[in-house]
């Protein structure tokens, strides 16, 4: 178990030792999506996922629970037990709870109470729309991480996120997480958007990335390590979910997850160090 | 029961029409603040809210559930189970689910089915941070009220909402949701900040706003009304929560909160009144 005295990037950079991976896996279970063999069984979110757990969890820095299918199916029970079979039985990676909360301070803090008491994630994704004091009450947390939507990976995210172009909302974002970071921030840049990474690199080079957006969403792999390394070569938690843990069907969909995600953190840790030698 | 053919504005306007109230009580039920005699009880959040709930139902438009208080102390079904006694004893009175909730659209899919179908909201707070994309699916339901978050009522809000000076988030906020709205879409503007009320109304019309951050928060209820009262003198969903869920202690709980509910009625309609006859 990872000291209490240990930042969350402290444990990231210890997991990204270990794994010598770059990838997250994002356990986003649809019941209409899981092999047929689950659809008995009284927990079928939490069987899946712990097989596919189970299957990558020496290939990946993180893995990354969406709380939405979970809430949906009525499921959060198996979401507590989801996040302690990965503290238990594959314990230092860590577990981002991406449930995008948030709300004013006093309303805030029953959320960080939610996702760090009760489910126990060693971080969880956060929206800033609100302002700083709404992003406190999660940072208080000592040892926890903070994930602060950033510029996501989808379509009309520059709608907002990338307005006014002097001026722009996800690097005055990127600014107000690297003055407020006590080794516990991160932010998400869609890999979607690889020159602004390269943007959001520039404004806070100490913090860790969460980057989604490979794999079904077309982000590519060589951009996003080429625009987001930090300063050591280091600095990217990148995540696919759909295209690994739907990469197969039937009894060998464990097998096929993990081919997928070891051929994807493969080509990760070769995007790594082609950025790392073009480095100056 | 209302007919499913009517818009969620519909339904707000008879609503505001049989009530002659713009209040809306927010539910947010802290475990450390109900009286004690809830605290032996297996169900105490929805045993106390039932309470305020049959107190108040005659004198507000709406009420409004927070989700994070629900999620904090694990439960869930006594949150389900307050929507559906809502629907079931006081018929025709919407019940806003404030989850705040928002994702990339495959995802936030899940999320409106979370929000209307399990909990069976009639509306429901969305973040608007990640573009329209994000909010569709949830604009999808029919019947369903979508409520964007534009100009929230804490202190920090305006770092991010209220910028740039010259064509600022909130108002390309206003404007969203104005362009798409097919009789369902409303706009969060905290009574903190009433003349970017005023200029949200502006851009609005036709969209009724959920104003929080009169009671506790400060907030001035005549200038709500003075600034955000549509051209027929309605178009406000004013909650405040703290002021009168814990307006007593003990036994008399819910009849104080119900002279506080009725204090507040009564200073709104007259708020009303008076921006109604300075109408040009």
């Amino acid at each position: 178990m990872p000291r209490v005295s240990d930042s969350f990037h402290d444990r990231l950079r210890e997991s990204w030792r270990r794994s010598d991976s770059a990838l997250c896996v994002g356990l986003d279970p649809r019941l209409d999506r899981v092999p047929a063999h689950f659809k008995g069984v009284s927990d079928p979110l939490f069987a899946f996922c712990r097989e596919i757990v189970d299957a990558t969890a020496d290939l990946v820095c993180a893995f990354k629970p969406q709380f939405a299918y979970f809430a949906a199916e009525r499921a959060e029970t198996q979401l507590e037990a989801l996040i302690a079979y990965i503290h238990r039985e594959h314990p230092g990676v860590p577990v981002i709870l991406d449930a995008k909360r948030n709300d004013i301070g006093s309303t805030a803090e029953q959320y960080a109470r939610e996702l760090f008491d009760r489910y126990g994630a060693d971080a969880a994704t956060v929206n800033p729309y609100l302002g700083w004091d709404s992003v406190a009450p999660y940072a208080d947390y000592d040892g926890r991480g903070v994930v602060v939507l950033c510029l996501t990976s989808n379509p009309d995210s520059a709608w907002l996120q990338d307005h006014p172009a002097n001026d722009p909302t996800y690097l005055r974002v990127a600014d107000m997480a690297a003055e407020n970071d006590r080794g516990n921030l991160l932010l998400v840049v869609g890999a979607t958007f690889p020159e602004q990474l390269g943007r959001v690199r520039e404004r806070a080079p100490a913090l860790p990335f969460l980057v989604p957006g490979v794999g079904a969403q077309g982000g590519d792999v060589g951009a996003v390590f080429a625009h987001g390394l930090d300063a050591e070569g280091a600095g990217l938690v990148v995540s696919a979910s759909r295209s690994i843990i739907y990469a197969g069907e039937g009894e060998g969909f464990a097998d096929a997850a993990r081919r997928t995600a070891q051929d994807l953190r493969d080509e990760m840790r070769r995007a790594r160090d082609a950025a790392t030698r073009a480095m100056p």
